[in-house]
């Protein structure tokens, strides 16, 4: 049986503050289609894809609570879903979540090829702060807006007409931590998809690495983690500048050698597709990375003992 | 104060197994002569830098023996420790211990310009096979040859006048475990060195990676765990043909941003000098990879709770 699966990259251009929802949709469903006409049987967004990266601004709660889905699919999304499953094809996608009890998390689902959904995931790594940064015209408040994800970095299967993959969902940020990846590759993870909205540069106008420079470091972390967990990775960024603030393109598809095989070549809405064999993974599972032959727990304690740094005497 | 320090990766090109020890010794002396001569203050050599890379050889014990060191220095390598602490050089150098008790470990250890020894570090990533593959000319034997480091990943202070940095060593395999960079990590590292013998094929003739994947993969190590962790990192191989089994070079200096700053050009003898500034580790430690900020151990409990990858239900 090949384990064969047509994954696609929606990378997404800017939306701003005052973007309607319909205009959004709109956009996430020309990409879908895009996607599927190219043969794809599952397609990666980014981020909280369906509203501008909403974190950067200190916001009213009448204003922030628009931002926020308060169920998965709602009648604001319910688009994109018919037409994917319409078309037969799955999706990830990143949102705000509020829960029926109030919490807030920056969340992610899989959804298959039925429209049901496979699984959901909340960021555990966020960046920011809680305290707004005075004086400061754009923040990073995604501290304040939401709590830690609670759910762990749960690897679940992709369906069956994908080749029943091992899967896991990251968010941002969690793509430069090597501890996220591992966790999922201790699981089998064969297919590790993204999204993403990380700055371009300081919006605020300070001194900061250029936006080369950090498309470097998304892709060097999507890399390396990908060859390091013999795994694929989808990884799929809002791009481009939203009302004064920009965010890094660079959306790419990788193997589990650690091989960029789709990158991305502009900042708006861009499809990348790749056929990904999923048995690419064995080699570097049942070699290179054979966890059960080479790791060495009782060498990793600090890992869970400590959070930070601590300096040798 | 700034804190430079001008460092160089020796790499050395291939070491048979009828090399006697002088010759062996003089090549590495050169290199360090050389790399004085280009400023640098410490020097870092591969792994097993005195011999051939002999676990690929079933060897007789007698022939065993001869590859180990009973003592570090000895009269054997004492000419290199001379020379350096007359030039006022430090260096790391990987060797073959042979302890008092008759244990054996791939270790390495970092010397100061007065020749002393700052620290040891014992491979904990032991690639290959404790049993010889049948019928194969060219094994890997380390798991034979070698017990499993049990000194964990200890980080330690360098020499004052290289800005003290907090150091820490790997061994060849180990650079590709993100768990063991992280350990050191968790302990402020600002200078990582390490020393590899790396396969550039498959010697006995099977189907495998191209020589420029694996200095693909060993760099893309490197260069995404120096990024992860705001290090700098410095990697020496022994490169080239070895009694007709081949070696990747690759050797290279990478900064906390995870650029290559310097690579080996060829697999021969040859050094990589660069001017090392170990306050821009500062500012991934305080910002992006700010560990106390961001890190959520929690999370991490498969990292030392499974040794093997254990697949969703």
């Amino acid at each position: 049986m090949t384990r064969l699966v047509r994954i696609a990259a929606a990378q997404m251009g800017p939306t701003q503050r005052a973007d309607a929802r319909p205009a959004v949709l709109a956009r996430m469903i020309a990409l879908l289609e895009q996607a599927a006409g190219r043969g794809a049987e599952f397609v990666v967004f980014p981020e909280l894809a369906f509203t501008t990266f909403f974190p950067r601004w200190l916001l009213d709660p009448a204003e922030l609570d628009g931002f926020f889905e308060p169920a998965m699919p709602n009648p604001a999304v319910q688009p994109l879903f018919d037409r994917a499953r319409a078309l037969g094809v799955g999706f990830y996608v990143g949102y705000a979540e509020l829960t029926a009890e109030g919490q807030r998390f920056n969340s992610a689902i899989t959804v298959g090829p039925d429209g049901a959904i496979l699984a959901k995931y909340r960021k555990v790594h966020l960046p920011g702060s809680v305290e707004p940064r005075p004086g400061e015209r754009f923040q990073q408040l995604e501290k304040r807006y939401f709590e830690y994800g609670d759910l762990g970095f749960p690897a679940f299967y992709g369906a069956e007409g994908w080749g029943r993959p091992v899967m896991g969902m990251l968010i941002c940020n969690d793509r430069r931590w090597p501890e996220a990846w591992r966790v999922y590759g201790l699981q089998g993870v064969e297919l590790m998809v993204m999204g993403y909205n990380s700055a371009a540069y300081d919006p605020n106008g300070g001194n900061s690495e250029s936006p080369a420079r950090r498309v470097f470091h998304s892709t060097l972390s999507v890399q390396a983690n990908a060859y390091m967990n013999a795994t694929w990775a989808v990884a799929a960024a809002k791009a481009g500048v939203e009302d004064g603030a920009g965010l890094i393109g660079g959306s790419c598809i990788v193997d589990p050698n650690g091989v960029v095989v789709a990158a991305a070549q502009g900042e708006g809405d861009e499809v990348l597709v790749a056929s990904c064999d999923l048995d690419a993974c064995r080699q570097g599972k049942e070699k290179m990375f054979n966890f059960a032959a080479h790791r060495r727990p009782e060498h990793y304690r600090r890992i869970i003992d400590q959070v930070g740094a601590e300096l040798p005497r």
